[in-house]
């Protein structure tokens, strides 16, 4: 019988769902990346949790204080793709018995500091004695029913966007966890955004307000596989033209030798956003975003056949399903 | 500096508390059995978040279906020491690489049957790779603000009562861990009550809609640690004058040569409520338990002065801080 590290994250998650008996009356679909219950009046409690561990979400340099404070943050970015605002936050932690109190202190702080980046508060939670460091973070939050941007609700011919650039994190745990070099500035920008991400918490409330959207997803498994959860959920495929990469993941490539679209496309851990727009909404949806001074940029198009093709520089190829995946790695 | 193996739990949790910002307005304060934010219409959307750990909280012979259940059951029972009905449960899950497909099913199958058996759905979660394992459970419910029994609202001359009777899963333990011998039928209950702990919801809803409750919480930390809590959090002390003591404990105590007080009041991972009622209420708590077929049994009163005693067989002695804490034991 196969084990976990044989079926990969995916059909783990399958084989845990299939023994559960259906809710009633979800408001939104297992598998999205937040949970939801009707409240009256129109409005949603919306949950979501999410698990750090230290053994394959730290990597060596992250300090227990930014882990803390990823920990949180991972959890913010689901809440960002939904367009619904964080109020409060759970934290079990999991602590090795040799932990200094100094070492708590410094999750305390970044649990602390990930939670009031985005006005939300710490209110209660768990501690537990565990071999590692595990850090499990639950989120709540209130908002009306028809905010709420799903995955399953993308439509052919809508435009597919993106907030931000890609490949950051894919070439910062390069420089992290393979000693590939970089200038002292690249360097920077690129480990930056492994040990602090950002969760695009302003840009998806503003989207979500804008009622532009008719699918959203963060891209925190990679931009390939974030892509194909969303052509999954809502049954469509995409054509991507264009993606932003960042100037720094350029530079890094060409020194390294690397393929750019390889750090783009199949990284993971990076908090940008990915939607989905009516065409003609589409101008209402950028400058929702723009207002904060964040590039949205049109990657391509919804399509109707369930199928990821990349036409770049007069080629056309599939976008593969890979990225990071539990077990697998 | 201190390692958390020398600071104890509560000061874990003390140390992370102090880095958090204070929350405005917190209908329930840090550090009860649940948290809480205000939903209008006099309304709570509560939650709970509590780990269960493979090294330190399943016994040897708790199969994984059980431990996942536990997980589950765990949390229903601080809803229930609250009188709040559970709606939805989160999971995060950590689990070693080696684990099977049947593994990850008996524990999709475990987590539906906690939740199933209280009326509870599984509506979403986390997975991830971990050195032992883990399941992280959240719960949300909704409840009318004036229904949610606190912890430190208990007033001195108020009668202290208990669901059921203690010293089962003390008992069991000491059989699953030690070895110790007992009856077969004896040896039966006792271990049951480790591997398919109850919580008392129905018991704790029908407590808070009786209106007779002034505090409440769960005797998940054993007997006399959680009296403790009570005693701190409303800043009042207890004479305790009778415990109940399940027959099958007194059994195995005096074959085993045991101290059947010391398995009552210091044991732990018993899902008791132990509640504080004005005097004047008291019968009508006692018949809102008693439809249920539950004993609630009146043990002491609360007193003014911080002091914990227990008054039996013409013997007072001090109830000590004492019973199941994570990283010390």
């Amino acid at each position: 019988m196969r084990t976990v590290s044989e079926l990969g994250e995916k059909k783990v998650i399958e084989t845990v769902m299939e023994c559960l008996d259906k809710t009633p009356d979800m408001p939104i679909p297992f598998g999205d990346d937040v949970s939801a219950v009707d409240l009256d009046l129109g409005r949603l409690a919306v949950v979501k949790t999410d698990m750090l561990v230290g053994k394959t979400d730290v990597p060596p340099s992250m300090s227990l204080r930014q882990a803390a404070r990823k920990a949180v943050v991972m959890n913010i970015s689901d809440f960002a793709a939904k367009g619904v605002k964080p109020l409060v936050l759970l934290v079990a932690l999991g602590l090795p018995k040799s932990f200094k109190e100094e070492d708590v202190r410094q999750i305390g702080l970044g649990l602390n500091e990930g939670a009031r980046e985005y006005d939300a508060h710490v209110i209660g939670g768990d501690t537990n004695e565990a071999s590692d460091l595990i850090i499990s973070c639950s989120l709540l939050g209130i908002c009306d029913k028809h905010i709420l941007v799903k995955r399953s609700t993308a439509k052919p011919d809508d435009i597919v966007a993106v907030t931000g650039n890609f490949g950051k994190t894919a070439s910062g745990l390069k420089i992290l966890l393979e000693g590939l070099p970089a200038p002292e500035t690249t360097k920077k920008t690129l480990t930056e955004a492994v040990l602090m991400p950002k969760a695009r918490l302003k840009e998806g409330l503003a989207l979500a307000q804008s009622g532009a959207l008719t699918a959203s997803i963060d891209s925190s498994d990679g931009l390939a596989w974030s892509l194909h959860e969303l052509s999954d959920a809502s049954n469509i495929g995409f054509t991507i033209d264009k993606i932003p990469i960042a100037p720094e993941v350029c530079e890094f490539a060409e020194n390294c030798d690397l393929d750019p679209l390889e750090l783009v496309l199949y990284g993971g851990e990076e908090y940008e956003l990915i939607v989905t727009a009516k065409p003609e909404l589409w101008e209402k949806a950028r400058r929702a975003v723009g207002n904060l001074r964040t590039p949205l940029t049109s990657i391509g198009r919804v399509t109707k056949e369930k199928r990821l093709e990349l036409k770049t520089e007069g080629r056309t190829r599939l976008i593969e399903r890979r990225g990071w995946e539990h077990f697998k790695t």
